[in-house]
């Protein structure tokens, strides 16, 4: 018997005899658990089908949880302990794992697992996607198909012999990629391409997977021939020599080092002087060079929107996943933890659920992972419809126009949903943590970092401010056209009632008129469009007082920002409410609450511009904040089932205050003894005897002599 | 010379070659920090004496910097790199250093020094004020002065012989101390107490110091004399043996692990089985035990609140400072960042901080920094007053209640501040790191680590929400006493005027008329007095319901919860506003334009509350909304003066986009290499190998026979 297992006994004796002695109305943590499950009024698992799309997906995610929780690689229950370095090996020992199943699974599948991998191991899900996404995707989005092919042979898709990493951000330039400094000088006589770094600033920064592991990078660059420059172009660059990974002559390159979190990306930064590549290393699907050094640029500046909104639409699926996650740790924790008694004649402390400051807490958020889950789950589904569209419609269609309309709209509400969903996520997770009083601040207990690997999420793929003002300035772009009296496409239809909704106020007679899903849906419509007609209105006004479009734009960038955020809250709300009129009979009323708490407390959250636009009272918006209160207390009552619905295993939960069961204290305080085992060695022993052990005589001054006179 | 300076000065010749070769126009970044600091139209050091409490105090914490820079215990640059078991080792390295200060230097003196290093390394801040505030102020607070004199005979105060730390939370137990299930049992045969860990649950559980150092606790436990429970009261319990610091028999204890931040602190598990105390160590001041087991309680329960006033000072205080430091990261990137060009004739990229988005997410943070720091010396200042009178007035006198009124108003208010400063804080520190892009990710960068560190300020010396719920408890209790004709004291005495203030609404003619300290107070005075008196209707009419008080208190927490944090929106602004009202003539126009902001955003991000009371029109509202965005433009303008009048070392700072030259990239990129030298030796290099090395031929299956009948 081990010391740790011994202690474990004498503990479980303990509390034995603990309960033995005290007042049968006691419940242990496992059966203040228990009894939340009894309340459900509908069925678990038929929501988790319903979640899922499907029972046959709900049993594929299932054998992924399974495979993952068995498969060593993916050990994550010391994860928190783990160095720089360990983390980083993990990662490439996952890649050997992970890599077979590129070719063994359809691509729908294989999205599904990283989906799964993604919510255990972000780092990792990050660092393969540098490769698959970022250097395999540029060559598929950029190479010509003899170039594609190329590639392919090398090893680039069986990630055998070469591995690639993405080089497009510089320390100095991030978002605004046409600023680059590297340069790519074609160099006639040779047929080559100079890959150069000018400047420290040009340096290469952030690019995963370039300290230790890449082989080859698609480098971004200016293209430079004949002295002229022809902008940012990209190119394949090899970094290490693929069998002794020495580096390639005129490559210097360096590891970023420690990051906020997602330590399992080794990030590095790249220098390059005077690189020669072959010319045919230019990806040419776009512009070329031919080897008389003739630039043929292409007719019409791409489409690449396509690529853009995948990545964030995904952004979107992960910060409802992450959020359920989220909830699932803070939300099981308030109904086993026990604080103050709110009734003096209980022998028992309160459940932390049961104030109503927590529901108020968590019930929203939960609310929130629920609309953010259907928001992905629909936005994917339009994503994908569109791309069918867009292959199957030929640039002379009637409908052409339309798609592009759509395209357009779509791109721009993918941009500000990521904002708006990764923003909001961040802020549930540290609200989240903050529900588990000091147990959040432990490692162990998940949520610090989840935190520390979600942050990034606001940053790349677009910063969320830009985003979020590129989604203003559509919207914008949409309020001037359609005052013109051009038809706008769904996602902005409000503006084409956009007369009748200005001045219009909330018609219902009762209060309780306002629980209604259409009149919550025309409250959003009625404020985004005054919010949006806000920005146009500033965005004209500087039109008038002489400014170019640019500086206009910029002027009104308050008011863009508050358009956006106002447009993706009414949009969510509707992909909400759709789902739930969608789900079956027996799910729509508990999912009917969820959707109904998630629209009152969003407009209590802005209550401002309701008043602002006169669409309630101010004694209807009290009642919408008395209402907050009632649902936060009906979904209460089911909440531990709906959390339950999510079906993430306690694998994947990975946090011993999130387990299934309800015995979070046994669970987090055998975790925190497994990751510090009693009676190691003592880290600084010497030091803290010579300090109490020091000679504070050595401290007394020497006796002033003149003092002995008196 | 070694290859990480060669590698510099190519660097250096590099960029120099560069800029050789471009534009005369073109800044570098040390010219766009320079041309920031010529705007200034107030005297930089005048401000920085003023925010200080005088020259005298600048040139102390100038000093302070200095020690701390010099001092090899204190080297920061490499903090974002070490283990926990080094960061540890660390922490006791400096002890040596610090406590040589606690006897040399007078108190107030030491509490600068101790806040100065809080900035720096708020881990080992904490750590040294488990000692010295925790274990040795309840020794001050609970230790009859014989008992007091004996601790210090060993060695409490000198840290000599003994270190100590504070038992007071368990596994299952937090904000409720009065639930706390360790018991003391008194043996009045051996004249001991048995101190006993009955449960996990009771497991201490965070106790700082614990882990490794300390030789003594003092434990609270509940006091159980002849089977009778007398409450919880505090032990002395020696851990380990002082000279070979094995642990002292019945005693088990355990290192928490990893956390979130401030891993310098060895936070630890402590199981009591059957400990023997003499009865003497418990702390008596209060209740008594005597040698027969009598038990003598203090004929009053305690006036506790003034070490919990302090405590809850001293963090807004430092939300104040750390609310700077982000701030004077954040602002000084933005000053020498660039991202594209808002205008197309410019050959440089535009500078972040004219954006006027980017304004409009850094200009209200530096306001608030302000506001935070003034209401921190006010409320400092405040406390300090009151414990003078407290101490000067006799339990007879007249003036007694008014004390003990004002007393309770400071406990409420300082309750509520400390929740909303640091929340508010953690949120800027966010903020702050966003806006430096992908670089805020980087460890390096510094407010990754200022986040996971501040974070836990939101918990401790009282769980934030509870804090603002008896904060918001206070303000019902005002309301309904104001009704009942009773005056109010200073910080709520806008109760004093409630008629009048409830339907007040803005009386100045013009929009300009609304940019007005006295306006802007009175805006925040009736919606502070319209949202208590929600509070306080809400409770009234659940105990016209028939609940009790605690029941309608608890109905009403979210009102509560409004009603707090718009009290401390007010009370914020007010000690803002008086600062700048008391300043020296030549910063009053500055600090104005500062103020004015700080209101004015503040009621922009609560517009609701305006509007609902009616108080500003939908017109004003749209008017404050402008103003902030003129507020802004005009604060940027000095704003890095503003931010130089911090006055913090870039050794304080701590990282390198916030260092007061602007040269950001090659200080960054130095860092980076220094802590990740280029060449070392590969962390799985094997791995990485095997990987592309793998033989995918034995993937390939047998093929089937059946097919070659084709």
């Amino acid at each position: 018997m081990t010391s740790s297992s011994r202690l474990g006994a004498v503990q479980s004796h303990l509390q034995m005899s603990a309960c033995a002695a005290e007042e049968p109305k006691i419940k242990t943590p496992v059966e203040s658990m228990a009894e939340e499950r009894v309340k459900a009024t509908f069925d678990v698992r038929e929501l988790t089908y319903f979640l899922d799309g499907g029972e046959k997906f709900t049993k594929i995610r299932e054998k992924f949880m399974m495979e993952l929780e068995r498969d060593p690689t993916f050990r994550m229950h010391d994860m928190y302990d783990v160095t720089k370095d360990q983390i980083r090996q993990r990662t490439m020992e996952k890649f050997r794992t992970i890599v077979h199943y590129v070719s063994a699974e359809p691509v729908p599948i294989f999205t599904m697992r990283m989906q799964t991998i993604s919510l255990i191991d972000p780092g990792f899900w990050t660092r393969f996607g540098v490769h698959y996404g970022l250097f395999f995707g540029a060559l598929r989005g950029s190479a010509t198909s003899a170039q594609f092919s190329h590639w392919v042979s090398k090893g680039a898709l069986a990630l055998n012999g070469m591995v690639g990493c993405f080089a497009m951000t510089e320390l100095g330039h991030g978002s605004n990629v046409a600023g680059l400094e590297t340069t790519a000088t074609f160099d006639e006589a040779a047929d080559q391409f100079i890959i150069h770094t000018p400047t420290v600033t040009a340096t290469k920064w952030w690019i995963g997977g370039a300290a230790h592991t890449a082989t080859h990078t698609v480098a971004f660059a200016q293209l430079i021939v004949r002295g002229k420059r022809y902008g940012t172009k990209s190119f394949v660059v090899q970094l290490r020599d693929t069998h002794t990974y020495t580096l390639m002559p005129g490559v210097n390159i360096g590891d970023i080092g420690k990051k906020m979190g997602r330590d399992g990306i080794d990030n590095g930064w790249i220098q390059f002087t005077n690189v020669r590549i072959p010319r045919t290393n230019m990806l040419m699907k776009h512009t070329k060079v031919s080897r008389a050094g003739e630039v043929k640029e292409p007719p019409m500046a791409q489409l690449t929107y396509g690529a853009l909104i995948q990545g964030r639409v995904a952004m979107v699926v992960d910060s409802g996943n992450i959020a359920k996650k989220a909830v699932t740790i803070a939300g099981r924790y308030a109904a086993v933890r026990r604080q103050f008694s709110s009734n003096p004649h209980n022998v028992q402390e309160t459940k932390l659920i049961d104030y109503a400051i927590h529901q108020y807490r968590l019930m929203p958020l939960l609310a929130m992972a629920y609309a953010f889950h259907f928001t992905g789950v629909e936005t994917n589904k339009l994503y994908d419809e569109l791309m069918d569209k867009l292959e199957s419609t030929q640039p002379n269609d009637d409908s052409m126009q339309e798609v592009i309309d759509t395209l357009k709209e779509t791109h721009a509400t993918s941009a500000g949903l990521k904002a708006f969903c990764t923003w909001s996520t961040l802020n549930a997770i540290e609200a989240c943590r903050q529900t588990l009083g000091g147990h959040g601040y432990s490692a162990y207990t998940g949520l610090a970092t989840t935190y520390n690997d979600f942050a990034v999420h606001c940053t790349w793929e677009g910063d969320n401010t830009i985003l979020t003002l590129q989604s203003g300035r559509y919207l914008v772009s949409c309020y001037r056209e359609a005052l013109a009296g051009k038809t706008q496409p769904e996602g902005v239809s409000y503006l084409n009632h956009l007369i009748s909704l200005l001045n219009l106020g909330c018609g219902v007679k009762s209060n309780e008129g306002i629980l209604n899903f259409d009149v919550i849906q025309e409250a959003w419509n009625v404020v985004t469009a005054n919010v949006v007609k806000k920005a146009g209105d500033d965005f004209e006004n500087s039109i008038k007082q002489g400014l170019s479009p640019e500086a206009a734009f910029e002027e009104c960038s308050q008011a863009r920002l508050a358009a956006a955020k106002i447009h993706s809250f009414g949009y969510i709300f509707r992909r909400f409410a759709q789902a739930v009129n969608s789900a079956p009979e027996g799910l729509r009323p508990i999912l009917t609450k969820v959707c109904l708490l998630y629209g009152l407390y969003s407009i209590e959250q802005n209550s401002g511009f309701f008043l602002q636009y006169r669409y309630f009272t101010p004694s209807q918006m009290d009642y919408v904040r008395s209402q907050v209160n009632v649902f936060c207390r009906e979904v209460r009552q089911e909440y531990i089932p709906l959390i339950d619905a999510f079906n993430y295993s306690d694998y994947m939960i990975n946090s011993p205050l999130g387990v299934y069961d309800g015995n979070i204290y046994e669970k987090y305080f055998d975790q925190v003894k497994r990751q510090n085992p009693v009676g190691g060695e003592h880290p600084y022993l010497p030091l803290i005897q010579s300090l109490l052990r020091r000679n504070i005589e050595d401290d007394e001054p020497l006796e002033d002599e003149d003092d002995d006179d008196e």
